[in-house]
């Protein structure tokens, strides 16, 4: 009770450190990004799989609507969980920043360079007054000199690189699950595998094609690709992990 | 109890998460939406329906006055629930990025592009300290090489595509109305029927012409057309959902 | 009690909404409209009428310098209610307004575009902080391409357009006694006529012409023409509204 | 006791509406100008009087010291009431508009143009944040083409145009007065009477020269004089108002 | 206790109202003056004097260093009392603006003007947001046109001319004395004897000279003068208020 | 209890000092230094030694992407504890002053000119308003003209040299070690272990070679050295500190 | 009681007065200096003496590390106490003001117009909001044509001129050693033995010569020169001062 309302003196304003040396307000952002479906990513040999849960909650929405994975540029995708409007604003940012880069330079971004021209954007938002953070955590994916590369920005706008992670709701099954299961050898249809295997360990055994977006960025092509309804199914097919409509039932967690 | 005076501590400032992740004023700006009449959004193979609700309080009000329908370009139609004050400045917006749009790339704004710059900029209102969140919501829906696009806003900045919407009041029962009767094959004048038969539904089963809005962009036009009375009073009747004017007694929304 | 204590803590801030969608700031501007004395706008056949109580509170104030009926244009004029000193900022608003539409296309502004123009201008002072809103509402009556149009900006920045209103003290059964009495078919004599019988209405039946402003805008001339006390007093006297001095005791409502 | 507490939730902040939307900084601004000694205005026929009660708290001070008619222009004078510091910055920015009307139009400015921009002036304190009303009343009297004029300008930005006015300590029982006995058709002798008499009866019925400030606005010469002490002794000995300086005791008002 | 929970509401703020018209940060802002040691001026027929309480809290702490006694300009000097690094900044203040006005039009400032300049400048500090008003009050005396003058700036930003005034501690007590021994015949030596007789009567009747500061400005030379120990000495020799060194213990104001 | 209801009135705003003369938000940033795990740095006759734990919470991070050891320049290397992000803005200011100095005089910054212009930069943070103090402590290693620096950067801008020290979690238990086993004879290797045996003390006396991050500026060389993993486990092998991975369990720190 | 809680009311906020006058956040930031070891001046004949206690808690802390003594200009020194990295803002200020003198003058600054150009900087921090008061103060020693000075500046910005003085902890105490044993007529090595007698009365009547600084700035040389290890104790030595290295255990006070 007592430490109760001594956190409450302290997470209201959004610059101000709590006696103990938090930061509440981006410990609430985090809380922001748990509110929002599960986005995953897996490091493999052979590259980067970026894969989402979109579920959506109408089935009159577009489930293209629901975008969790993007394109920042030929060689890096982002995939983003938490607050998609912040989510948007980032990933703009983002794709700015690849654009400077090649016009300054002549030559494309590297990942973790942009994951960390990101970051430095958001440690602003946690430090110099009159806005909030933002509330959404990202997945950078990518290509670096040939080296797959995967890179997680979260609301404090602390860099972090992963061999696989989860943001997003579930994240602490979700990165549980990876770990038990992560392989250092496999090759990017295992990294597929490992990231559908994870959503679906979440969601009753089984997913829709239409509630998964997946993505890869490949060591060989260098190219972010994006999966269409067909390869997801089989993807799912392939896996066992393929549910069938009936199911799709509950919505318990929302983008908002 | 606790809790609500728990909420009651993050709900007055505008920029900050409260404890769960959530940003209250977004959500009471979406209570503001609410408090306007619905907005109804369809689209079908042959285009795009928009449908609004514009009851007036008094017989003296000219119904032309309560604009919920708005051309934002020859083939872009918005329509709009909630703070009437704050949609004039969203649709002045979006107009203004349709002109800089053709000045710029000399050809017409793109639906889905114009509706995430309208977006980007309603999230600046929830980010960035020193004004309110937008309390409305704008359903936008155009052709996009050839296809019907149909989009919402939201006042978190968060764009949606849908196949048909409703927003403002009712828009709990207008949408399970919606999911329930639609028809992925039905035409424009399906589009007109579902549109007119959900607003009905909340309306006692019939409407007054002059008490609906109502436009569509047609696939085949590519042009923006808001329909008058009569051909309002056609659809009405053709869809026997024409009502008497005795019945025009209750008001229980009001735009503000 | 309870839901006063719950308002009370969203009311203090301009920018912000209330749980259930309200701004408080701008229902509170409302209410120092209906602190001013009423004014009234009828729109007729034949052009538009504006009339307002003028009572003052003092034998010594002088009664033009209640000034509630102004010239915006050779053919718009706008009646005001509320906080005189807000009226004064939005009357020079509009007047700008006219002259840079002049100016920047050579030739007259559009009563709605007008209109339009100063309500965004209100809405502004409700999003942005920094700032109150204006507690002032405006009529606004004049002719578009010879046709009388009758608008109303409210502090909330919402335009309304009218076949006939009233603002400030009384509004209600001011409003009541406009819609149960107004005639489509009136001339501009009719029109004054409902305007003063109105004003009377809530005046114990009577009216002085010291007491009264009248000022039509004619669709013949195109030209806003302010009424002087001789003119005045007939029309009271054709309406047998006249009334004696003697009885101007009561001041119940002040413009501040 | 709960009426008391409602107000002290509104009127701290300067730019906020209360629930019955009044703006209590100014109105407590108006005390201000209450707790200031009384200025009088008197438009006659022949031009305007202006007289102040100007008694200073200590033999010590200098009667010149305490200002309260100034020339604004060479046919217009100001009086004021209330907080001198905040006085002074009014009457600075009347002069300046003066110099300002003469340098852009090659005339002088008139005596309701000058009144209005200083209200618009004032009114800006009363909604724009940052800043305080001003407290303090002007009574504005001069010659506009011929005619005297006489204004006033409240702490809300107000102007109100008076035959007779009374502002700052005492004004309900001088406003009375003036009203019992303004005379239309009194010269500007029977002015400066009028005015002595209204001040002298709230001071025990007789004043002192150096007590009173005495100036007019002559319709023939329109120019701004200021009477010496001779002079205002000369005028109080006519209208049997001369004390005697033993009475001098009491000062239960300030200018601070 | 309801007034005194009552005020506090109020006097938080700097730039706002109390319900009865008072701005309590000015009021306080007099409290630190009046935490400062006196200060005097008295003028006489030959000019102004000014005259200090300059006793300081240490042996070691330099006398010279305790300065309330400031050259404006060759004929303007200035006695301070209250808050010493506020007295510094308008000190500052009122060179430059000497300075300004040789620039400007060739010739001296006069020491109305000057003591205007300052006042309006103190008085921003009392309106506008953002800053606490000046915790000092000046004395200015010069000579203007042959005529020597004395003025008093308060922290409200309201100048005063005086024949004789203290300020700082003991200011009621002295002011008191002033006005019961001030001679308008007296020469500078007699306005000298008021000033050092008046500081004395608070201070157990004798004064060292080391704890006064002492200057003149002379209506022949028009020049500012300070007195050196000796000078001091021998005028509080004449007048018998000669202390000695032993009775120096008490010390209960203190400039800060 | 009244202690600490007093410290609570003072500790939320960011540039107020407490009663006696305290800065709780400084104080607060440096909790959340101690909530990093701790970094260690060594002066040696030959050189600094800086020594980092850097422990990961999950195996799937890569141990790389715990960066708390940054080469600043050629010569001067910093390790940083507490907020992460918050040490990235830090270390990038830092950079940009290495490269102004090489620009501006041609020649490498010194170590203490840099480690002040870090602090002077963090002073700003705890004096002006709008933004926190940086959460991180730095330790800034280098060689000045031949000679072994070490300096800290604390959250309040004062900037301490060292001989040896040790920042974040368990400060106190590692700075005691470090004074009880500080050898001022020691060569560069003396320190390594120093700096290891340190770490290993508060880590149950052993320590893995991915849990560790090392780096030495040589005096000789006067080049910043970062060490790879064998030679870690070389070092910890020679000092009988390598554990086995199946201790790696408990994690009680975490960055942030 | 009533007492403390009216306190508390007026001392959060930076630039408003209490009632009684006084500003609390400036005499919070002289607690701040109190939190700091002390600092000592002394004018001797000869010229002046800075001397002061820099004990460091920590032996591997670098005594030179604790830089309580500053060269401002070849002439001028400052020792300063209080929080460290306001100091070190204020001296870099000290500073660039004697390099503008010089390029802009052609001449070294005075001793006491540096002094009043560092405290009217520090007066803007008590009086524009926005930022909080320099918690330091400083003793600012030099020649002035061939004239030791010493000044003081403290937190309200206020210069003060001493013979000899302490600022920081035990002030009180040490002052009153300097008031019972200061001799006027003493040359150099005097005041260096009094000010080191002053700081070993407050430390059990011995000092370590790496726990002291001093520095002389010589009238006859004008030259600011700080004291090495050896020159140190040797005074020490010679005034019986000496202390041996066991009794160096209590750190009862810190800079921080």
């Amino acid at each position: 009770m007592q430490g109760q309302q001594q956190q409450q003196a302290y997470d209201r304003g959004i610059t101000i450190f709590s006696p103990d040396g938090r930061l509440y307000q981006v410990e609430y952002a985090r809380e922001a990004v748990k509110r929002g479906t599960a986005s995953i990513g897996v490091r493999t040999q052979d590259g980067v799989v970026l894969a989402v849960d979109k579920r959506v909650p109408s089935p009159l929405l577009e489930d293209s609507s629901v975008e969790k994975i993007h394109r920042a540029d030929n060689h890096i995708g982002i995939a983003s969980a938490g607050h998609v409007a912040d989510a948007r604003q980032l990933i703009d940012f983002a794709r700015r920043q690849t654009q400077v880069n090649q016009l300054r330079y002549g030559e494309p971004i590297g990942v973790e360079t942009l994951t960390k021209e990101v970051t430095d954007h958001i440690q602003q938002y946690t430090q110099v007054g009159g806005a909030r953070p933002f509330g959404v955590a990202l997945i950078v994916g990518g290509i670096d000199n040939g080296e797959p590369r995967l890179f997680e920005t979260d609301p404090s706008g602390t860099p972090y690189e992963w061999k696989a992670l989860a943001v997003g709701a579930d994240r602490g099954d979700l990165q549980e699950y990876l770990e038990e299961n992560y392989d250092n050898e496999a090759d990017l249809d295992g990294g597929i595998a490992l990231a559908l295997d994870a959503l679906a360990s979440v969601n009753d055994g089984s997913l829709l094609p239409n509630e998964v977006g997946l993505a890869t960025i490949d060591v060989e092509t260098e190219q972010f690709e994006q999966f269409d309804y067909e390869t997801i199914e089989t993807h799912l097919d392939e896996n066992d992990l393929l549910g069938s409509e009936d199911e799709e039932e509950d919505e318990d967690e929302d983008d908002e």
